[in-house]
Formats: C-alpha cells, sequence, structure tokens
C-alpha cells in the first residue's frame, strides 16, 4: 500500500495550520515548575517578578574617601581650602554603611590628609554625595522582571539580591523520538555491510537540547505499523511531543502516515520544501494536543524540518525569543557626558520609532545590577568623547535580535507600578512584544512623543489654570495628539504607620521636625506638589527636604518605610506595598499619550485588547487607589474643537 | 596602606598585554580529553578526524521505484513506453541495497505497474540513475573535520555515522573564583541589613558556564590578604584560572592587588574602562603560566571585564569561534536549477574576495550529511524561482559570525587528500582561519581564480604539446598570475590488492574483463589520462567504464576497493590508504594558483609559514607519492618573459 502526500502546503501555511491546530489543542497553554534560583539559567520566567527587598539595602558610600556632613564643606573650593577635625570626617571604604549623621563622601583623591586628626577639603558637597541610597538600584516592591523573561547569569544575580530564592519558570518539556526503520542499527551496534546507522536520533536529541528540551531517544523500531502504534500509545502519557524518525514518505513500508492516521489527526502531510518535503505534522487523539510529528528519514530533510517546523513550535511553547547580538545605528535621545580618558559602556533601551532606531541610557554606574538586567544593547562611547548630544547616531551591539528589538514598545513618561503590570500583561497575550519603560516624568514623556523618540508616554500633568488634566498640555505642545484614558489614581501624603508625626494636610509640610521626600522635577507628582502649594500660599523653601528628589513612587515610600523621611506626595498603591498610611488628597488622571503614527501599528491593538480585557480590568480594580471609570477611552485632537 | 594603579592601560592594549604574556607562559597550549562522541555536543575537537567507514556502506536505491538493469532501458520513451518483465525489474524502497546486477532506479511516479508481473517505463536511464553510490555523502579515509572544529548536532551524527566513538577534544577548563570582603555573605545566608549579598559569583559561574568552563565558587573570604594568599596557594594546583572577586580596587581593604604582587606577576593594573576599571590581570608564579584575575566588585564592573577580558581569554584557550547566524548577500559562483514547485535550500561555503561575499553550493541532496557539518551559511532559492544564474546576488544566511566568514579561505580546483592536511596545519598555526575546500578540478580552479571567486586554486594541468605543467595554461588563461609551487605527486593506476587482473600499464585498459573508473571532466587526472591515451593511440571508447566518473582520488580508490571496479587512475596516497596495490606511473606537479591580490592578505603569509614549517615539511615527507623538492617557490607571470 503506498500513500500519497495529502494536498501539500508551502512551509510558512504547513506551520501556521499546525500552530494554529496546536493552539486550540491547548498545547502552547504555560506549563510551570518552580526550581531553585541558581539552577534557572536560560530557563523562561512563567510569571512576573518582585523584589522582596531593595539593593542595596542600606546607605553606603559609593567612593572610597571620607563621610562627611554636607554642611561642613560648604564654602570650601580649590582656592579656599576648608579644614575638617576629628569627629567631622570618617574614612570609608567603598560599601561601608555611612555612619549615623553623615551625608556625604568625598572621594580620597580629593582630600588632603593633614595629621590623623586633620584633613583638608577643597570642594563643597550637596547631600547625598558619592552615597549609594537604600534601594538605588532596585526598590523592595518594584516587578524586576515580567512574565516569559529568558534568566541570564545576571537575572539570577539580581534575583538572589532581592531575596528571591526559589523562581516559577517553564516547565521544561520532554520529548520522545521513535526511529524507525528495518534496517536502521544504533551506530555503535553495526555489525555488516547493510546496517544503516541510526544517526537522525543523535541530531534530534542535540538540536533539542540545545533549546532546552529533554529527548529520550527510543531504539529503532522495525517497519511494522502495529508495533509502532502500540509504542506510541505507551508512551504518549509521558511526553509533550512525539518524534517518528522517517517513514513518512510515500513507500511501502512507510508506516508513519498510517500510524499517524489512526492515532491523529493528520494537519499536514508533504510540504514544498527542499529538503524536508515528506513531513507528517499531526496532533494525537488519545491525548488530545500533544503533536505528533513524523519527520523525514534523510538527515537532510531531518534537519530542516528540525529548523523550520520544530524549533519554531519548541519556541513558542517556552515563549522564548532567542538573544542574539547584532550591531545598529541608534539616534539618542539623550545628551551624554562621558570620561574622555576611558571607553565607556552605558547599557540602553532600543526601540524602533517610524523606521528609525532610537535609545535610551539606563542608569549609569558600575554599581547597579539592573540596567545588565533590562537593557536591549550596549553602546561604548570611547574615549576621547566627553559628550554624545541628543540626537547624534550612535553604534549600538544590541543583546537582542533585531525581530526583537522591532517589535520593542518604549514607554516612557510619568512612573506608576500600574505600567509594569500592563507590561507582564501584554507579554501574556504576545509573548513576543517587550515593553521598555523609562521614567522620565510626564514632561519629559510629552516630549519625547512630541520628538517622535517614544511609543507611548504615561502622563498625569495638571493644567493650573484650569484645573484640567493633560489635555490642555497637549493642546499647548502638540499639533496632533492621540490621548487614551487611562486610570484615576488616588494621590496622597505618604506617611508611617500609624501616622507619628499626625500629618494631615500639605499644610503639615511646614511642620518643625517634619522632613519631607520630594519628586524629581517635571514629574507629574512635582508638578502635583507645586499647583497646590501655590494655591495654598506655601513657600517651598520653608518645607524640609523639598531638595531631595526621588525618581518613583516607590522611592519615596522606601524613604519613609526606612525613617529618611517622614511624608511624602505619592500614590495609594506605593504606601500600600510598604504597609505604610496613606492620606488621600487628590484624584489625579494618568492616561497614555500615544504617537499618532501608532495607532496604525499592530501593537495599538494589542494594547487596546489588553486594556479592555476582562483580565487585565480585574487584577487592576483590585489594586488599591485606581478608579478604571474611563479606561480605554480615546480622545484625538481632532475631537476636540 | 592605599594602592595606586599600576600605569592603566585602554583596553585593547591591556588585553593584548595580557594574552601575549600567557602565550608566553604557555596557557593556550591545547590541553585535550578524550571522550565518547554522543557526549561531545559543543565541544571543540582537539585534531582531525578521518572516517573509518563510508557512508553509505553499500550501493542502494535513492528513490522508492524499481530496480532496472540500465541497457534494458534504452529507448523507452513517452511515445514509445517499453515494457519490462519479471526479472527485468524489481520493487525496491528508498535506502535497500541495489539487487545484485542491477544498476538503476526508476521513479514509482514514472513506472505504470500492468500487472504483477509487468510494467511499463517511459525513459531510458544511464548507469547509477537514482543510485546513492558508496561513500556518496562520506568516503573512508576522507577528513571529515580538521582540528578546533566546534562540534554541533549533525557532527556528532556524521562522526558516529563514520565509526567514530570516541572524540579526543579540548579539555574542559575549571575555574576558581574567591569572593573576597569581610561584610559580603551568600545571599541565602544574610541575617542583618548590613550584608551585602554576594551575587558576582553567580554571574561569573553562569557567565563562564555559557561558555563551557566550570567554576567552583568558594565561600566568601574576608578582607585578610594572609587568609586569601594561602586559599590561592592551596587551591591554584586545581584550577586552570583564579578569579578573586572584588578587592582589586585602591581602597584600604583591597587586598587583591597585595596578593597578587606576592604570588603573582602583574601584567596590568587598572583598564581605561568604565564601568570596570579596578582590574587586576596577573599571572601567577607558583603555578606558572595561570592566569590569577582580580574582577572589580561592583556588578557592572564584573560583567564588563568578564564580557571584554575574560571571554576572549577563555575561547583563545578553547580555541573556539561562537557561532552566529548573520545575513548577507553574496554571489553565486555556479548556475544552479531549483524545483519551480518548492522552497530549496542549498548549503553553502562562503568567503569573501576583494571585499565581495561569494558562495559555492555544496552537494545537494537530502540524504548526504556531509554539507551539513560544512556548511558556513544556506541559501534559500524559492519556490518560482527555477534558476540561480552564476554571478547573482543571492541572501545566505550564515552560520558562522561575519568575522569568521571574513577569515575563510576559499579553496578550489584539484582534489587531493594533502590540502585536507593542510587546512588542519592552518588551524594549528591560526585557529581563527578556515579553509572551505571546493573540488571543481584543475580547470575548474583555474576558472575561479580568472573570476576573482576563490583565493587559491589547486591545479596539475599538462600540457600536451610541452609535455610541461600549469604554466603554458596559466600563460593562456591569465593575464597575470601568481603560482606557489607544492608537490608533486606520483600517479598511477590503482588496483585491487595482489593485483589481480594483472594490470601493468594504461595498455592494459582495453583488455577484455577490465573494469575501469574514470576521474570527472576536466580535472587534471581525467586530462592526463586523456594525454597518455591520445599518445598511446587508445580509443577511449574501448575502455569499459570511461564513462563512469568519480570526483575524488578516494571516489576512485574506494571503486576499486569494493569491487565495482578493478582500475583507475590516481594518487599513490589513495591506494596506500584502502591498501591497494599500486602502479606509480608519471610524476606531475600539483601547484598553487593564488589569486593575485591575495599576495598582500595576512593568510597568505600565514600559509606561506605554515607551508614552510618544519611540522608541515616533516608530515608530508613522510605521506606516500609526494615529492617536496620545490614546495613554497613561488613564480610569478612578471618573472617569466
Amino acid at each position: 500500500m503506498r500513500k500519497i502526500y495529502l494536498h501539500r502546503l508551502d512551509l510558512p501555511e504547513a506551520l501556521d495550520k499546525y500552530i494554529k491546530k496546536l493552539d486550540e489543542t491547548g498545547f502552547f497553554k504555560v506549563e510551570s515548575e518552580v526550581i531553585p534560583t541558581r539552577l534557572a539559567l536560560n530557563r523562561v520566567l512563567a510569571g512576573s517578578v518582585y523584589a522582596r527587598k531593595s539593593v542595596p539595602m542600606f546607605i553606603s558610600a559609593a567612593m572610597d574617601g571620607i563621610a562627611v556632613q554636607s554642611q561642613h564643606t560648604v564654602g570650601a573650593t580649590k582656592a579656599n581650602p576648608k579644614r575638617l577635625k576629628k569627629d567631622q570626617f570618617v574614612f570609608i571604604n567603598t560599601g561601608n554603611p555611612m555612619p549615623e549623621g553623615f551625608d556625604a563622601v568625598i572621594m580620597i583623591e580629593d582630600v588632603n590628609i593633614v595629621d590623623e586628626e586633620t584633613v583638608e577639603i577643597y570642594e563643597s558637597v550637596p547631600p547625598y554625595h558619592n552615597v549609594r541610597m537604600i534601594g538605588e538600584d532596585v526598590c523592595e516592591g518594584d516587578m524586576i522582571f515580567t512574565r516569559y523573561h529568558l534568566l541570564k547569569p545576571q537575572d539570577l544575580a539580581l534575583l538572589l539580591a532581592v531575596g528571591v530564592f526559589e523562581v516559577e519558570v517553564v516547565k521544561k518539556m520532554k520529548a520522545c523520538m521513535i526511529p524507525t526503520g528495518t534496517e536502521i542499527v544504533e551506530p555503535e551496534k553495526i555489525t555488516n555491510d547493510l546496517h544503516i546507522p541510526e544517526t537522525n536520533s543523535v541530531i534530534v536529541k542535540n538540536f533539542l537540547s540545545m533549546l532546552g528540551v529533554d529527548v529520550e531517544v527510543l531504539p529503532p523500531v522495525p517497519d511494522d505499523p502495529t508495533i509502532i502504534k502500540e509504542i506510541v500509545q505507551n508512551i504518549a502519557h509521558d511526553f509533550d511531543m512525539i518524534l517518528l524518525g522517517a517513514g513518512s514518505s510515500a513507500g511501502t513500508v512507510d508506516y508513519s502516515y498510517q500510524v499517524a492516521e489512526d492515532l491523529a489527526e493528520v494537519i499536514v502531510h508533504g510540504i514544498n520544501i527542499r529538503p524536508g518535503k515528506p513531513t507528517i505534522l499531526a496532533v494525537l487523539k488519545t491525548n488530545p494536543g500533544k503533536p505528533l510529528i513524523g519527520l523525514p528519514g534523510y538527515p537532510g530533510s531531518c534537519y530542516v524540518i528540525l529548523e523550520e517546523i520544530v524549533k519554531p513550535i519548541v519556541l513558542r511553547k517556552y515563549k522564548l525569543i532567542l538573544p542574539k547580538s547584532e550591531r545598529i545605528y541608534a539616534v539618542s535621545t539623550r545628551r551624554i557626558s562621558s570620561s574622555i580618558s576611558d571607553d565607556e559602556i552605558i547599557r540602553v533601551s532600543v526601540g524602533k520609532v517610524l523606521d528609525k532606531y532610537f535609545f535610551i541610557p539606563l542608569k549609569r554606574g558600575a554599581a547597579v545590577m539592573e540596567p545588565l538586567t533590562k537593557m536591549d544593547g550596549k553602546v561604548v562611547i570611547p574615549r576621547g568623547v566627553e559628550i554624545v548630544e541628543e540626537g547624534e547616531l550612535c553604534q549600538v551591539e544590541t543583546s537582542k535580535s533585531l525581530e526583537e528589538i522591532d517589535k520593542n514598545i518604549l514607554f516612557v513618561g510619568s512612573n506608576d507600578p500600574i505600567i509594569s503590570i500592563l507590561a507582564d500583561f501584554v507579554k501574556k497575550y504576545d509573548y513576543t512584544i517587550g515593553m521598555s519603560i523609562s521614567n522620565v516624568g510626564s514632561m519629559g514623556g510629552l516630549a519625547a512623543i512630541a520628538k517622535k523618540q517614544a511609543h507611548i508616554a504615561g502622563i498625569h500633568l495638571l493644567d493650573a489654570e484650569s484645573g484640567e488634566y493633560n489635555i490642555p498640555y497637549l493642546k499647548k505642545y502638540l499639533e496632533n495628539f492621540v490621548l487614551m484614558k487611562f486610570v484615576k489614581r488616588s494621590q496622597g501624603l505618604i506617611v508611617q504607620k500609624g501616622n507619628p508625626k499626625n500629618i494631615k494636610s500639605l499644610l503639615d509640610l511646614t511642620k518643625k521636625g517634619v522632613r519631607f521626600v520630594n519628586r524629581q522635577k517635571a514629574s507629574g507628582t512635582r508638578i502635583l506638589l507645586d499647583y497646590h502649594l501655590q494655591k495654598l500660599g506655601i513657600d517651598p523653601s520653608h518645607i524640609e527636604g523639598y531638595q531631595d528628589e526621588e525618581f518613583t513612587h516607590l522611592g519615596v515610600a522606601l524613604k519613609v518605610k526606612n525613617g529618611f523621611a517622614d511624608v511624602g506626595l505619592g500614590i495609594a498603591l506605593a504606601a500600600e506595598i510598604f504597609n505604610l498610611d496613606f492620606i488621600p488628597l487628590f484624584w489625579e488622571e494618568y492616561d497614555l499619550l500615544f504617537l499618532p503614527e501608532f495607532l496604525h501599528d499592530e501593537r495599538f491593538q494589542l494594547l487596546l485588547d489588553v486594556i479592555s480585557s476582562k483580565d487585565f480590568l480585574d487584577f487592576a480594580s483590585k489594586l488599591k487607589g485606581y478608579d478604571l471609570g474611563q479606561i480605554s477611552k480615546i480622545i484625538k485632537s481632532g475631537d476636540l474643537t
């Protein structure tokens, strides 16, 4: 009995059809397992991960030098050095905790040691100069990874540093390869010249092991459909994928098709590719959803089908995008200064906006680990170059493939923990799409969209005249805009548990003994604060700590939690995460500003789907301090008069 | 005691200086171990490997169909079918041995089965049509890999198929990481907020494991130079490389430098790179040649030094060039026909000749494994395209990095086993330089050089008029040439052991019952044969088997060995390899024709060094049938009048 091929398909069509079928049967559903973090190299996270501890956990010297009180340094210059006496300075090494009462470090190279009890200094330093703050790298409560993140060496280090010793990862697949053919023999067992060495299984096993799939190879099975069928039935339960070696062609002893037809639904038989034509793609009936693949018997064909069919299926099952280093040219979104005497390596986010690549520098400095885990690539600023201007083209060595970079969404603007959650949900709906989140404040976000350097900005900009959010700013700065209403969020005062300083309103910020922690200039929260201070007639210079700036809500909350401040303005969720008290003051409108051209991008539709999904809305509605009443409503500049 | 950095170096200078030192101390000398082939994935071969068996080992059907005797098919056409009766045909499946006396296969699709004892055929087929010959993929005795080949899944399959069950590979390196610092603690053991989690070792261990280095991490050691020194001394014997974590800076408790200065020769202290500056590169005195590296303590710096210093050292020690897939455009050196209905994947060699990439198709067909192991990349000829013309630009997806491809030497022309040996020696002298060898015959080689599509051609072309080798052809076809005299080799008749047919000279080829096996047209050996036949007045049509062509000397010898022919013309070495008898007839001059521009290429100097080395000459002089009297003498077109 000779079989004829089913209607043969072209390769992309065959793969699509098979993936669609496997999707229906639930094969691509994520299965996970919990393993020790130390063993998780090259595994894919099954869920998002939050920091359980901050890095660093205490305030420490960022340099070797002397710890000082910044107030004692005021007025020191090269021309007019100042002397510090015993008790006014402490020698300190990089990484050492700052001694009580000292708030800045002067580098040892800039200190003249006069005698054991006296040093001379030549500069005036502000508070926290050369000091590593708690959470400078990562704040407790931060989402450090979204789901489906591929774990690299530095990721494992960060996980351990933030106290995550076990991780939930996508489960390893187990595949079974059944070589068939009466004439084939394991190469080591060949005893005569008519034996054919069975070596395809060696290719299959090692090829798949490089993708993280465990393959069990059975001894060769003779060309007997009854035996092959029996074996498949017996093992189907224990494996995620069954590969039949050879027999998928149309010879009189090619029984794979017969086996597949009896036990499975054959989706594809025969692909218009050379080598590789005699291929069977089927789905088991007995164990619904499990793929049964009939590999061609010739090694050249078998290899093609591994590369073109089996590999994409495994990657999809694993939600895995293989990293790849490529060299591209990208535009700098910042002015970057660099040391003239050193090559400097800057880790960056990279995205493609309207056919041009842009990069956003991540946190700099040797001490931080997070940029190593978040980077899309790196830029080397060679010695001899002091400044890279905004808009300058630089070579970027990516650590992701261009396919992945091209799909990357550049999200800039105001900081809100819900954005990380959104990024995680985006991954859930399409694992190939990542979001690089840059906290540059609402105005920074608006500017990036105006300059077409990002896809989305998160903004909450209060117009002082109208008391209205966002729209007045957009009208003023953009000719053409697309705004998606996102969340109202509760902003208020974050204070220590039990509110020991009895803070009730902004008026209390000027009280003696109340130390405030502020947000950085141009952030929406800072604008909000300044707006209300002005309205209340409060002079910021009367607020202790007004100059002390943090870049995120969690940063503010953490400073309060650790006792370095008594109060900060921030969102309810940040207080909740650290179990702090919260005095709600205002509802503000945190919206998403889109690059107008992005509306025609497939990723926009995906975002809209995610944001409108029951899944996401359910999750977001359980977060403290958010109102989702207007979520996903779109306002375009043209709609307004 | 604070240390100051030694004169700081720029990164490339620092790496060069350190590598030079490690080279002097013998660190990069290859150490090897023998392991089972099945476990050798991603390992690097320490020596060249030869096939112990041919693939395939018997003559078999390449298609499902009927086995026939080609003489019975003469005259069959569509219009005038021919019927074959029982005994004149046998049904046969792909891979089955050919039945005794049958020499061709007709595809089942082209056969009309009239009844059980009769079939009708529509074509006349030549001998060996749709038949896989012994050694079609690989011949016993072929060098299948040069040293320093990185073993991929398909390579393991080929090794097993040719009977190589154990391989000698470059030994795994063992590194030891010693984290230092009184304040650092393994993350799982942190009990208070002033502990710093020791996570650099996690980066180091996993980073190096991805390069195939085993890393043992010791528990953190306090900042005490005596203890650190003692540990280094105790473990140095057991490891190939020692990494000190942190302490390489200039703080008061940075003892790595002190340790390095006492136990080792410090080659570099301080590199002009950010992050990464505080780095120590040293070589142990106690265990000469072993690297002692002081890694910076900050994770961002540590990572940079792993990437920029440690990784290149490991790769060099392993003779490993990491594979990388890139898309380039390359010129086809052949006219290629392809199926109009299928996407066709062609494995190719790729090289850069005078700033243009060229590709040479490797053996086609699904059945062969060797192209999978030799390929530099692949070309997909899409369905709908029937012909790729010579000179046409195609996209190539490489399986090697461009750095590797750019250094690849394209060697074309006549086949001689000594060329594989040369390629192996080139690797020995510079592991970054590969040679892709294409057997296209002497005239094919000359043409490729004329068209500037290759770097070197191996030629042995006898001028019928003058009886002189090579130069007359070059004068005729090339305006400008550079020829390097290479070897004289003994050509003669390869006959079965004991010479049962009593063959003594070319005159015996026309004797009844003597079956000859020929070389392909335009090969130097074929030209040599035809020259002498003409001189002797022998009519080729009187030689049985004159039409039966093989592409290599080993292919000819193998056919004789397996009894499919009684005699062939070939080199002494081929007879030697298969333990056959050899009747020497002529000395011929096998020389290397270079692309003139290649003379100014670094690789030319390397080749010259290799060919002139005692090492290579000793090896070559032991091979049977070569005369090295004129080797490496260069003749340029300008030198001749």
